[in-house]
């Protein structure tokens, strides 16, 4: 059994408790679905029906690409059913031979003027459009990272952490100037050494930017590392997985609320790292972190980190919201990335990736603080 | 009045029209909508609240980047409703003071499972989430350009025919060899030049990938212009509008197949052309070109173009589906991008930027295969 139909296995398994007959997954221009990629290892724009009975078919849009990468029991191209997802799904149910009446489960994003056509389309089958269904279900499954996926991180974090010190020495040595300067080595030395390319638009932010919790644009011809703060925030893309890292130039001189500033999110982030481990309740540790800036008078815009993986967000979140009910566990693999902005001083950011285990955790990535 | 008031004004008077008093547009990472750029000059992660008496509330991600970008009456930090959308709509409607029992028109992406929650949280309104509503309306008055925005894509125009000239140039010369050579190069000579970045990841594969509609990965640190026939598609994205065009580099041997993909390409593209005109039905286009390439038993496994904008891909559609009722008019930018893909021979795909005129056409672009 290959690593497609041992995932696919866990959803079938869970379509039989749930007494679920065909489930689609949808990975479309509109509404994007990475899981379509960890079920069948085709990278995407397709639909995905499981049916109970344990079989797989693959609607895709280019039916060459998905020749080469789908590991499906059946391919037919999208184009046959003029693009239709609704039309598809029909012949779906009819390719499976559905049994009338029975559930069929489509995605929980499925906006509700679409989902009125689906009812109304397929009257012989009970449509089920739901939080807390497949999509929780894959959601759940995919924060523990299998052995195949925690052999591509471990592949992932050498590559990352090669990029950063030579980011590092380049940007002491004077060779690398500007934000495109930074982000556009960052593309060319990670595909050099096999990534897909960045797992987002790498965020290069120079002092007079940094502000920004998430700059715009991404990243200018305009000049990083200059005294001050500087953020670099950037993901490589292995394997379809991505890692997420932050890393802040300071040159000097530094105002004192610059240094403020990263002490601070120094000191928040060896807090965090303290209180990360198996059974560790995900909102404590985050809002461990608010309280602190708080006796600072300070106030962190962000969540304090999330999962990664096929997506460069995905669960467990690590934030101090009521309805955030994730505990970590081994397995997971989140960032850890406290900051502060300053629309006058700028902002400072540090963030490293996080595998949790049975006994406590790895850092898999080593961004820092940089003093120049 | 400035653009994006002059902007809002159309969609104060429809709501007046509908008589809706309250409508929500929704830009997060779940859902995407520039629409809140358009009318906002606000460049993302946010929420935008209009009212029919006029007013226009911001609710953005990053406070610090809507003070300096976002042209509206009032800002409110999203982060004041513990980033929830539903909390958010109902301050909306107090701040507004919203009429009970009124129309509140949410965004017709929104989830079924969500509209739910937000018809059990705001019993006091009648919630609207329709196809044919507000987001339609706005999609149908992004299709015509506006002043402001013609003299963007001029500028715009030019900086991409730049980029196109010194593509050529530099791979006839030998300097750009490798698919992220080319990729990375349109990255920094674009943001030199101005631009924000990219309009979507750059597509360039070599002869060894070029059967792919979208190459996947999108880049990598393989030979282009090899003999044979190589596909780079690409936007610039400057004042947030991107141009979205496609050169197929081609290099001798060529087998009979190949040069018969070509010739067919090339004489779809001036068919097409010769069609596009004002009050054209865009359908009819697309179709007189899939009957042309039937003739050779050829198929084009994509549509024949879109409109560009603030996404790569808006309104009108340029392809032969039942659904497309657009007529091509004045103001209009949309790409015509025919090409054919072969799993042995490779693929080849000819793209440009063409605005609709009161007397016809003008080729924004120029971009073209060209023969090394």
């Amino acid at each position: 059994m290959n690593v497609y139909e041992t995932r696919r296995e866990k959803i079938y398994d869970w379509m039989a408790r749930e007494n679920i007959s065909l489930v689609m997954f949808e990975d479309t221009e509109d509404r994007r679905d990475t899981s379509i990629r960890w079920m069948t290892g085709h990278p995407g724009d397709a639909l995905l029906f499981l049916s109970v009975d344990k079989q797989a078919l693959l609607v895709p849009w280019d039916i060459n690409m998905a020749k080469i990468f789908a590991a499906v029991d059946a391919i037919i191209p999208y184009a046959d059913f003029d693009r239709h997802s609704i039309s598809a799904l029909k012949a779906g149910a009819n390719y499976f031979k559905t049994p009338f009446g029975s559930k069929v489960e489509i995605p929980p994003v499925t906006p509700y003027p679409i989902f009125l056509q689906y009812v109304e389309a397929l009257t012989d089958f009970d449509i089920l459009c739901r939080s807390g269904g497949i999509r929780a279900e894959v959601e759940k499954l995919r924060t523990i990272k299998d052995e195949e996926e925690l052999r591509i991180y471990q592949e992932l974090s050498v590559i990352t952490n090669t990029v950063i010190e030579l980011l590092e020495k380049n940007v002491r040595e004077g060779n690398l100037k500007t934000e495109a300067d930074l982000a556009l080595f960052i593309e060319a030395e990670g595909r050099k050494r096999g990534c897909e390319g960045t797992g987002f638009e790498t965020l290069a932010a120079g002092p007079g930017r940094s502000f920004g919790i998430h700059a715009f644009p991404a990243y200018t011809a305009g000049d990083f590392a200059t005294p001050g703060l500087s953020i670099l925030d950037f993901g490589l893309k292995y394997a379809g997985y991505t890692s997420d890292v932050t890393l802040t130039f300071v040159r000097e001189p530094l105002s004192r609320s610059q240094e403020k500033l990263l002490s601070l999110t120094e000191k928040a982030y060896k807090l965090a790292l303290s209180l990360m481990k198996n059974g560790a309740v995900a909102r404590d540790i985050a809002q461990a972190v608010d309280v602190f800036f708080d006796q600072s008078k300070k106030r962190m815009p962000h969540g304090l980190g999330h999962g990664i993986g096929l997506e460069a967000h995905e669960a467990p979140a690590l934030r101090n919201r009521a309805d955030n009910a994730w505990v970590l566990q081994p397995g997971m693999i989140v960032t850890l990335e406290p900051g502060l902005y300053d629309p006058v001083h700028g902002g400072c950011r540090l963030e490293n990736d996080i595998l949790i285990t049975e006994t406590g955790i790895t850092v898999l990535t080593n961004a820092k603080i940089i003093r120049l």
